[in-house]
C-alpha cells in the first residue's frame, strides 16, 4: 500500500493482513510531516519518538481486531488538550501543559488511534483562513497562492497532505468547514454537544464544536458513531437521541432539500455553475429542490461578529490582552476590540433577536430534509488576506457563521475542482441530531461527483439505507388516515402525509370490535401465503413524538414493520393474533376506507 | 348554587341545568369585586358593563356544550394584554392600550371564558409580595397582617376571594407560586414555552411564564390541556411533545420523589412539621422519598437577582427609568440599579455557571419523578415588608427563583393551614414537560390533605391513571433483557430497569427464527384462552428515545400493549401472527431465559 491512502478501511485491512504495522506507518508519517512543515506550517508540535512511544507500546499489547481505531494516525488542533503536550491556541503566551487529554482525544486513543501532534490554527480559533498564527501561515494543500482556510488550518492540511487519517478541528463560526472546502475534505460539524468539548480552549463556549476532517463521509460517520457520547465533564454535552450510530448512514431515498433563493458568490466566475451541478446531482439522486429565503440565516450570521458574541471570546483572551496586549496578534485584538464595552442589556437584546430569527429559520427547515449551500461564496487568495486581514476572512464565513447560533448540524463535502486546481465543495446542513443523515447526503455527493478523494481514491460504494433521520415514517391503515377520527393524533404531533400507497400483496385486514372509546379500527397482519395489497398512508412525524403516540395505541394493535408496495419496509400498524382471530376479514375491500364506504350503503 | 363555588365543573353543571346564566353570575361577581377592591386592591381595572357586554352577547349566540369554558369568569394580571383595555404593569407611566389580546387571553375567550378585569401586581412583576404597586398593597385573602404574595397578587386574590374561577398570572421568579401558597390555591407554572407569552409585558423574556391560579389541580389540568399550543407570535414558544393532554392527569402509581436533605424554614415554628406531613402523605400514596442536595438549586436561584439577569428586566423598564426616574417605584429602581453596568462578559460567565449548575441539578432529577419542597421557607408579614422591602421578599423566593433558570415545571398546592389561619402549601417540580404529572401529584396532595379548597369544597375524586410522564415503560421478554445481547439498545437510551415480573397468565411465547443479524429472539402474543404467565422485564426510558428504539425492531415483532401480572397494561413487545405460526412454542419454559438455559444444556 501507498502510505498516502490512509482511510480507516485501508489501514485496517493492511494491519490485519500484516502488510503494515502502526510503528512503521507512524514513523513514515512523522518524517513526512517534518518534511512538509517548513512549507505548510501545519504542525505546532509533532510528537517526538519518546512522546509517541507509549501509544505504540500499548498497541503492541492489543489485538488489531479488538480496537476499532487500532493504529489509526490522527492530528489534533492545538486548542484541544493532549496530556503532557503544551496547548497553545496559537498564542505562546497563553500556552499551558494539560495533565489530562480532552475527553474526545482520550476516547480516540482508547479506541486505538495514535496522536501525531498538535496542529496550527488561527490564534484562539478566531479566523477562517489559517494565516493568523505566530507559528507561520498555512498555505493551501493544492494551490500555493491560496490559504488552507481556518481556523483549523493545520488539521485540514494533515489529512489533505496524507499525514493523518483524520484530524480534530473545532468549529464556532466555520473553522471545521471552510478548510475542508479548500482542501478536498469532508468536514463534519456535528450537532452542538454531541462531541465533547471538555479539554478544548473555548472560542465561544456556548457555540463551540469539535469537528472531524476526513477523506470520506463514510469515515466521518464511523468516527461520529464511535465517539458521540454524553460527557459529564462538558456542561454543554447533550443526550444523543440515538440517531447517530452508523446504521443511520447509507443510501438516500426520496427527499426534499432547500436551496437559497438568492445565492452569494461574490463575483466568482466558476462557483455558480459548480453549485448548479451539485444541486443537479441531488435531484438526480431523488431529491426535490425547494427554494428558501436565506436572508434570516444571513442576519443570524451577522450577529456573531457584529454583535455582543465577541464578548464570549473575550472571556478567554481578555485577561491576557489586558495584562500584555502584545501577546495577542493585532488582528485578533481588532476583532475583540468591542467586547469589553458590550453590555448585558445588549446581549439580552441580541439573544432575543437571534431567537426570533431561529423561529423563522427553523420553519424553513421544517419543510425540507436539509439545505444545500456552497461552503463559501468564493475562495480568497493569500494576497487578498495580506492586504485586508478582515474583509476576505468574513466573506469565507457567509455560509457558515449562523450554524451554531441556530443549533444546526452541517457537513462540508468536496464536489469539484476549480480550473486552477483548487478544491471546491458544498455544505449540507439540517436540524440538530440529523448528523448521520447529512453524512449520507455528503457521501452521495462525493461519490456522484466522481471527485478523487484525498489519497487519489474513489470513495467506497455505500450500502444500506439512510433511514434514520429525526423524522420517522409510520404506515397507517385505519382510523388514523386523513379525514378519519384518529387523524388528529397525527396532526397534533406535526406529522405530514408523505404518500397514499399500498402494502406489498402479503397482508390481510380485519374489522376489529370497537375500542372502548367507540372508535372502529382495523387490524392488519402479514401472511406467509396469499394475502392482498392493502391501502395505507405513510405519515412522517418528529421521532421525539413517537413515545406519546404509542401510548395512545390499545391492544391488540401495535407498531411493527410493514412492507410497502415498493418492497421497502417502514414502521407501521400491526395486530396481534388474538385480535384478528374472531374479527371479520375485510381484505377483499382492499382497504379500510373502501370497507367503511360499503358499510355506509 | 352559591356564587362562591366557581369551579369549572360546578359552573358547567349550573349553566347546563339552567340554574345560572353567565350574565347573572358575571354581574354578581363584578359587584363583589367592586365591593372587595377598597380593602384588597385586587383589580387595577374592572370591566365596565359596556366593556363586558360584547363577551356576554357573543355567549348568548353560543351553545353551552359547544364551548369547554362557556361562561367561566377569569381575571387577568395587568401585565397581560386584553384588547382595548390599558395594560399598566402597575406603572401608570408605562401604560398602553393594546389593540389585540395576548394569545392566551384570546384563546380562553374563544373557548367561552369571560374576562372580568385586570389585576394588581408588583410593579413590572418585580417582587414576590404584592405590596409594590401604586394601585394599593394587596393584603392576604385570609389574614389581614400578611400580604397576598406577588407579583401576581390580584390574580391570586380574585380566585381566593371567589370573584373568578381562575386567573392568569405570570411567573419569572415565583410570582405564580408564592401567592398560590399564601392563598390556598393551586398555582401552575407550566414548562417554559408551553403557554404563549405573546402579549405579555416581559420581566425576563428568556424566563417568563404565564400561570394559572385555580381552586383545584384538576382545573389547572383542564386549562393546560385546552391552551398549551405552540404560538407563532411567541419566539420562545415550544413544541409540546403531547404529554400535556388531560389523559395524562390522574392517580399516581409507584413513584420516587426528591426531598432537599437540608431544608430552610427561616426559623418558622410550624413549617417543618407541615412539610413532614406533606412528605408522609406522598409516602402513603406509594412514593419513595430520596434525599437530594439542594445547594446547587439555591446557587442557581441566587443568580437571578444577584447576577446579570437583572439586565434582562432593564430591557423593559430601563428606558422609562432613564427618561423619568420618578415614574418607577424606588424599590424597583433599587432592584434594577446594577443592571445598566452589567457587561456582556459577566453575562456569558453567569450563563456558563448556570449551565454547570443545570447539569448537577438535572442529574439529581434524573433519579426521581419529581421533587417536593415547601413553597416558601415561612410567610412574612406586611409589617416586615414595611421595615425592609427587599429582605423578606427575597426569602419568599428561596424555593422558587431557580425554576425557570433551570427549565423545570412546577405546581404549588395547598396542604394545610397554619394556626393563625394562614394557608400553607408545598411545591412539586420536575423536568420540563412533566406538567400534567406534577398536577396529578398536586391533586393527590390536595385531596389527601383534606384541606378545603377555595369555596369551601373538597376537590372531586380523581379517576384514571397518571401514566404519562416524559418517561415510558416498555415490557421486554427476550434479547433486550438484562445481560442479553440487545440490552445495550436500552442502556444507551438511558433506560433503567423498573422491575422483573410476569405477564398476566394469558400469553404464549415462541422461539422465532434468528433475525438477519443472527440474534435469537422470542415472539410473545396474547391468547383468548389458556396461555401462561411469561417472565418479562419492565424498563423505563425517556419517551424521546422511543422513536429511534422502534426503528431497531424488525418484523414480525412490534411494540403493542402487554398486560402484566398486576393487571396493569404497559407498552411492550408483541408479535405478528405470521411470526408465531411456524415457530416453536416455548411457553412451558415460562420465559426466554429459562428456554435459553435449557438450550445450553
Amino acid at each position: 500500500m501507498s502510505s498516502f491512502d490512509l482511510r480507516l478501511s485501508t489501514l485496517r485491512a493492511a494491519y490485519l493482513n500484516g502488510t503494515m504495522t502502526p510503528r512503521k506507518l507512524i514513523g513514515e508519517l512523522l518524517a513526512k510531516a517534518a518534511a512538509l512543515n517548513p512549507e505548510f506550517h501545519l504542525f505546532i508540535h509533532l510528537l517526538s519518538e519518546a512522546e509517541i512511544a507509549p501509544y505504540l507500546e500499548w498497541l503492541d499489547t492489543q489485538d488489531v481486531e479488538s480496537l476499532p481505531l487500532y493504529g489509526i494516525p490522527f492530528a489534533i488542533k492545538d486548542n484541544i488538550d493532549l496530556a503532557g503536550i503544551p496547548t497553545t491556541a496559537a498564542c505562546p503566551a497563553f500556552s499551558y501543559t494539560p495533565a489530562e487529554s480532552a475527553t474526545l482525544v482520550a476516547q480516540l486513543i482508547a479506541l486505538g488511534a495514535v496522536p501525531l501532534g498538535k496542529t496550527n490554527l488561527d490564534q484562539f480559533a478566531t479566523g477562517l483562513n489559517g494565516t493568523r498564527s505566530p507559528y507561520g501561515k498555512c498555505r493551501n494543500s493544492v494551490h500555493p497562492e491560496y490559504p488552507s482556510g481556518g481556523s483549523s488550518a493545520g488539521s485540514a492540511l494533515a489529512v489533505a497532505l496524507g499525514v493523518a487519517s483524520f484530524a480534530l478541528g473545532t468549529d464556532t463560526a466555520g473553522s471545521g468547514r471552510v478548510p475542508a472546502g479548500l482542501n478536498n475534505l469532508v468536514g463534519l460539524k456535528a450537532t452542538k454537544g454531541l462531541l465533547s468539548t471538555a479539554g478544548v480552549v473555548p472560542a465561544c463556549r456556548t457555540l463551540d464544536c469539535v469537528t472531524y476532517f476526513t477523506a470520506t463521509a463514510r469515515e466521518a460517520s464511523e468516527l461520529l458513531a464511535l465517539t458521540a457520547h454524553a460527557d459529564p465533564r462538558d456542561a454543554y454535552s447533550r443526550r444523543n437521541p440515538q440517531w447517530n450510530d452508523a446504521r443511520a448512514f447509507g443510501n438516500l431515498t426520496r427527499f426534499r432539500f432547500g436551496v437559497p433563493s438568492k445565492l452569494e458568490f461574490a463575483g466568482c466566475a466558476e462557483s455558480p455553475a459548480l453549485f448548479a451541478k451539485a444541486r443537479a446531482m441531488l435531484e438526480a439522486a431523488g431529491g426535490e429542490a425547494v427554494e428558501i429565503d436565506f436572508a434570516p440565516f444571513v442576519e443570524a450570521a451577522n450577529l456573531l461578529y457584529q454583535g455582543p458574541w465577541v464578548a464570549e471570546r473575550y472571556t478567554v483572551a481578555g485577561e491576557l490582552i489586558e495584562a500584555n496586549e502584545e501577546a495577542v496578534l493585532p488582528v485578533i485584538r481588532d476583532v475583540l476590540a468591542k467586547a469589553p464595552g458590550a453590555t448585558a442589556v445588549e446581549l439580552f437584546r441580541a439573544q432575543y433577536r437571534l431567537q426570533a430569527l431561529k423561529v423563522t429559520c427553523d420553519a424553513a427547515l421544517e419543510s425540507v430534509d436539509f439545505v444545500l449551500t456552497p461552503t463559501y461564496p468564493r475562495p480568497v487568495t493569500l494576497a487578498e488576506l495580506e492586504r485586508d486581514p478582515i474583509g476576505p476572512n468574513s466573506l469565507l464565513g457567509y455560509y457558515t457563521n449562523f450554524m451554531n447560533l441556530l443549533d444546526y448540524a452541517a457537513v462540508a463535502t468536496p464536489t469539484a475542482f476549480m480550473k486552477n486546481g483548487l478544491p471546491w465543495g458544498v455544505t449540507v446542513f439540517g436540524r440538530a441530531f440529523t448528523d448521520q443523515y447529512l453524512l449520507s447526503v455528503a457521501d452521495t455527493l462525493q461519490r456522484m461527483s466522481g471527485v478523487e478523494c484525498v489519497g487519489g481514491n474513489a470513495p467506497d460504494a455505500s450500502n444500506g439505507r439512510a433511514a434514520a433521520n429525526d423524522r420517522i415514517r409510520v404506515a397507517v391503515c385505519g382510523a388514523h388516515m386523513q379525514g378519519l377520527p384518529l387523524n388528529r393524533d397525527l396532526l397534533r404531533r406535526g406529522a405530514r402525509l408523505v404518500e397514499a400507497t399500498q402494502t406489498a400483496p402479503h397482508y390481510r385486514l380485519s374489522a376489529l370490535a370497537a375500542t372502548p372509546d367507540g372508535t372502529r379500527r382495523p387490524g392488519m397482519w402479514r401472511v406467509p401465503d396469499g394475502g392482498a395489497a392493502i391501502a395505507v398512508e405513510v405519515w412522517e412525524m418528529p421521532s421525539l413524538e413517537l413515545g406519546s403516540f404509542i401510548a395512545t395505541i390499545p391492544s391488540p394493535l401495535g407498531l411493527g414493520k410493514v412492507e410497502l408496495a415498493d418492497r421497502t419496509w417502514v414502521t407501521g400498524f400491526v395486530c396481534e393474533p388474538y385480535g384478528v382471530e374472531s374479527a371479520v376479514d375485510i381484505s377483499e375491500f382492499g382497504g379500510w376506507r373502501a370497507w367503511l364506504a360499503s358499510e355506509r350503503k
